[in-house]
């Protein structure tokens, strides 16, 4: 069983760019991560975009929903950022019913030493290898079906809407 | 829900002795690492033993079990050392029937720069979420039924029996 | 012998803020980074104030040439944004005659994994400890004098001007 | 003006072995060091030997003196095991008279992520520049002269004999 991994951008994979200060996008750091936890489930990478989730248009979120639903694999980890994520994750629903898709991301990129990238992709690869069929976000040990999920803004933290 | 987390030691907690360069076993890490991965799951940490698995006795093993039988939690992580965590399996998996219970280690210890650690302890929470009752290993991304796993001595590989 | 050790801000001690993925100030680490080094010479931190180098004004310049004048050490390291740290040289270089003061800085905040900073930190003590008296900026192993170095705006490195 | 870096081992290069959970050297990671720390200063790199100081031999010594006295440069810095880092200090200063020699180390392996190794290449790169002719120490942030240090035992300190 082979678990597809789409890369979306999100904070999971921002970079400090040294001539400007600024935050940027520069690859994603997926392979360093499950190298970094000899991951031996097998996986197919593919980054579809890396960008920042506000700046996420509906037509970026139809090209996820249709490689979704295209591609070969029935489980499927989609990094993402966290602001707009529960919105990719209804369209998801909305579309494809015969998959086990993961959304997640991270609180702070994984090129900073203390993120929580590496815990993230660990949660997420277990729980679509585990859960049935369905549209999830994991975040920080949690998993949430998309319809009872949502980020609040004040914490940070992502929470069940009910 | 709260998962209830058993410390046995293994390489996962093991450390650098500055003075004579050995390594040992000083306290658990796994609270700066739940702390690390942004945890949200409710858990329980209870330290049994820190020590290598090699050194691992009968009457460690005896204790490993009542701990899990005697807890009130149904969903458990043990953390131990990989060269005989199917053992310890086998023992729980013979006198635990109704618990959820996951094993996990580390190929590096955690305060290494390059462990494995956080990957595997994020993946444990997820997979002892998410899987019926029994007894399992997951370690670099899999999860395997207790009577379905050795440890590869040659490559230090998690893998299945059949 | 104790070393003054003056924080001023700068990408040094700049921060991930988790809720707006906005870079930022919370406390200077330098006291991490000593501990990280097992630093044995003797040092007083203070924290003058945590900015962009970039914010600085002719006032803060003025506080910082006091405070060097003012403190009972001559022997002085400051960190500093990299942008502007030859201007803050020349302040301190038209003032201060009889101390020994090494600004430096790094181009990675050192809470990233990637940072340049304890390398900086390290050889920026062990230059004001063997320099005679003067203001050097010392960055990335090397050590200049106040009046012979640029920061180059193309390659972020600094240099000679002639 | 370039500078020697001489590689002979200690902890400063260990790693961890995930097979059998023993520390060993397989190569130097002073260019990665270096790189991190955005070196600007150049080097020329020789691995001489990659053992514990504790197995340095006689002969061993003999090559290193050799070594120094025979190369180009008169900057020299050597990584070197803590344990006999002195004794061969002394064998250098019987022996070279005109260049600038420190020799550092590290008391946590730099794989670990807790390492004072890229503290100890900054001072000791610093110091190496500005030192006048002789032979040094240099650890955690100290300088010292070859014929006034020892490493503590109970502490693991170096400090001065008198």
């Amino acid at each position: 069983m082979t678990i597809r991994i789409f890369i979306t951008g999100g904070t999971f994979d921002k970079e400090y760019n040294e001539l400007n200060g600024q935050l940027y996008f520069k690859d994603t750091h997926m392979q360093d991560l499950l190298s970094l936890g000899r991951n031996r489930v097998p996986v197919v990478i593919k980054t579809l975009m890396l960008i920042d989730s506000l700046d996420m248009t509906p037509k970026d979120r139809e090209q996820i929903v249709q490689e979704c639903r295209e591609c070969e694999e029935d489980k499927i980890v989609i990094t993402h950022g966290t602001d707009t994520m529960t919105e990719t994750a209804r369209g998801l629903a909305e579309n494809i019913k015969n998959k086990t898709i993961v959304l997640t991301g991270a609180m702070i990129p994984i090129k900073f030493g203390s993120s929580d990238g590496l815990f993230n992709i660990g949660s997420s690869l277990a729980f679509v290898q585990s859960l049935q069929v369905g549209i999830y976000v994991a975040m920080n040990g949690r998993c949430f079906n998309w319809d009872n999920v949502r980020k609040n803004k004040q914490t940070g933290i992502f929470e069940e809407v009910r």
